[in-house]
């Protein structure tokens, strides 16, 4: 019944099949079990339940066989940043949590319940979510905005021994670099030999940035809106400011633009448009990830004249660079190997993973799978759990 | 595979099917439709479900029908007063709570998420539940200890503007008003004539006492473990301060045993032990409602030597008074009808509902349906959605 509410207001939705498909909501809570008699209701509830919390209560490594917390992740947002929407609020990001939530179930087999929050003060947020920590064996941060997610995370990552994962950061830079990854062998390049740059300093730039750097890229300059970061800047934030101290090292000064003159890669992750003129200013053979949508920053059909690798984030598009090739996985191999947090060798690990499925088949229009490749999640948790394993993180 | 985790510690628990039945846990959260082409996950995810957020954030009351949120209940408890297993913590409480999500799902088809909470503190608790709220169309609270329940339900109803409930009081106010509506049918009396000995003065007994007043009960003695409480009493909080204005009003003094000489009605939500003496002492036609599990405070076949009518929170006998014959229906009427709290009036229209499901048949040792009725929460849910439709709370 309720699902129905508002349908009396006429079908002015009725155009757009997205409305239809959200009507009522995309998630349902079900139990394992169905209640059919006395004996049911008993052992699901009062009395039995209660020999189940005293187990618990005794030895509390219990609840990870004897409740659903370990196997629920919880797709928090405060609604500040969400796709290319901005500041909407908690209700009206729902939908997109709620889509989160629908894909973790699709593609790892994990229920995970949509979280969001009336409030965008960190103090607030890091404190709301830790004390509902107990309920969950993982926490997904989504669109929230910079530099607010990267101390939300961090906070958190230190106050919980579960895994804690901005997805706008860390998942976004898993597929950056497996597809980086594949491009260069597409080209027959190493990463330690490519300059990047990459152009946007928000939440995906600065951990697409870290992976690189941690994958062996050795040459990046990383551009925001005033241009390439450097020491000479007098506006760093805490994260700019580690930006110029791990990038960078020749010290240039220009814009973006200017920087792409002779590189051999750029990573999109801005929004806003490239003058064609700099594109053709790349390295010959050059890459091009344009990530903005729906619209990329460079035309993907103007890229192709200049570039040998052009990805986007457009699912009309080859190679695509969707995030949904890497939380799922990330997130079942860390809770199946009982992982107290996910390093950044487990991130590295799943970007492999990722590129491995790709495998001998890579080409430049296939630099990644496509998001509804179900071998993808199963590869990246196992390569995930096997790294948290061999890390000694896991419980 | 995860559900499987520490069945290799072997089968110290395959004795007890309530370990069976936890095994991986009671509940899963699924989407409503799957996600098989990319033009599905265009849809469920972006960029289709950009329209459907940005519809939400210009007209937020869309949120009712394109989200999940106004069909879910949380189920919120810090753990401190579970069962009768008292402070047992977040953890070992979860089954308890994933067994009430199960019920609400198996008897009222609504969703239900298990939110657990890593703090005792007032304070955090509010703020906590308050950040989330958005997530929820409504907020069962559960086993949290007295006092602090009456605060945090006091604070949370004023914050927000979605049912809020406390479970241990008011869904056990409302059946045990329905029962004892049909036991002064059995005897042939009147509410308003009956003089009841409420045993107990934590979260229940407060809020039975409140609902059987709101019904016209006009005689009540409420005793805690230091006996009948009374103006004189040195020791009250502000909760006992509140049964003291409103009951008493010979200003009895004596011990609960004494104050059941002569009374019509036991109603024990205390625990401990009432002496066969005490129950010999009450009014012919007596009526005895001993609700502490697994054991009553008043053996049930010494009480049927000497009431009328006897009723337990036991599975194994007749009359069991449990909470879901109220909660499912009360979270459902408020919800389907779109209503921004649980008032007094509603609660006294949902014990009304249950003790109408007996009707007719109403005899010695049926006074309330078994918790299995399916009628039970259909009637009570539209006797409460009336109720707030008549009172103007609704959306």
């Amino acid at each position: 019944m309720g699902g129905n509410q508002g349908s009396e207001q006429g079908d002015r939705f009725a155009d757009d099949p997205a409305f239809a498909v959200h009507e009522g909501g995309k998630l349902t809570v079900t139990p394992t079990r169905s209640i059919d008699s006395i004996a049911d209701l008993a052992l699901t509830y009062t009395p039995g339940v209660a020999r189940v919390s005293s187990a618990i209560a005794a030895e509390p490594e219990l609840a990870r066989r004897f409740t659903w917390a370990p196997r629920v992740v919880a797709v928090v947002s405060d609604g500040s940043a969400v796709l290319g929407l901005g500041n909407i609020g908690p209700a009206a990001s729902l939908p997109v949590m709620e889509g989160k939530a629908c894909l973790f179930s699709e593609f790892a087999g994990l229920s995970a319940v949509p979280i969001v929050l009336a409030t965008n003060d960190v103090d607030t947020i890091v404190a709301s979510v830790a004390a509902i920590a107990p309920s969950f064996g993982g926490i997904n941060l989504e669109d929230i905005s910079a530099p607010r997610c990267f101390e939300i995370e961090a906070r958190l990552r230190d106050l919980l021994d579960i895994p804690v994962m901005h997805d706008d950061q860390h998942g976004t830079a898993i597929v950056v670099l497996a597809a980086l990854r594949n491009a260069a062998k597409v080209v027959g390049r190493e990463l330690s030999d490519l300059r990047v740059v990459v152009a946007g300093a928000g939440a995906a730039g600065v951990a697409c940035t870290k992976i690189l750097l941690g994958a062996g890229v050795e040459e990046i300059a990383v551009a925001d809106s005033q241009g390439v970061l450097h020491a000479g800047r007098g506006d760093l934030t805490p994260t700019k400011q580690w930006l110029v101290d791990h990038t960078n090292r020749a010290g240039f000064a220009g814009t973006m633009v200017s920087a792409l003159e002779g590189a051999d890669v750029y990573l999109g992750l801005s929004g806003g448009s490239v003058p064609e003129s700099a594109i053709a200013s790349m390295a010959p053979n050059c890459i091009v990830f344009s990530l903005a949508n729906p619209t990329p920053e460079v035309d993907p059909e103007m890229a192709a004249r200049y570039a040998a690798v052009v990805a986007t984030g457009r699912s009309d598009l080859p190679n695509q660079i969707n995030n949904v090739l890497a939380f799922p996985g990330v997130f079942r191999g860390a809770i199946d190997a009982g992982a107290r947090s996910i390093t950044e060798e487990m991130k590295l690990a799943a970007a492999d993973a990722i590129a491995g499925v790709v495998g001998d088949e890579v080409r430049a229009d296939y630099v990644v799978p496509s998001p509804l490749d179900r071998r993808v999640a199963v590869a990246v948790a196992e390569a995930v759990g096997a790294c948290a394993r061999e890390q000694r993180i896991t419980r």
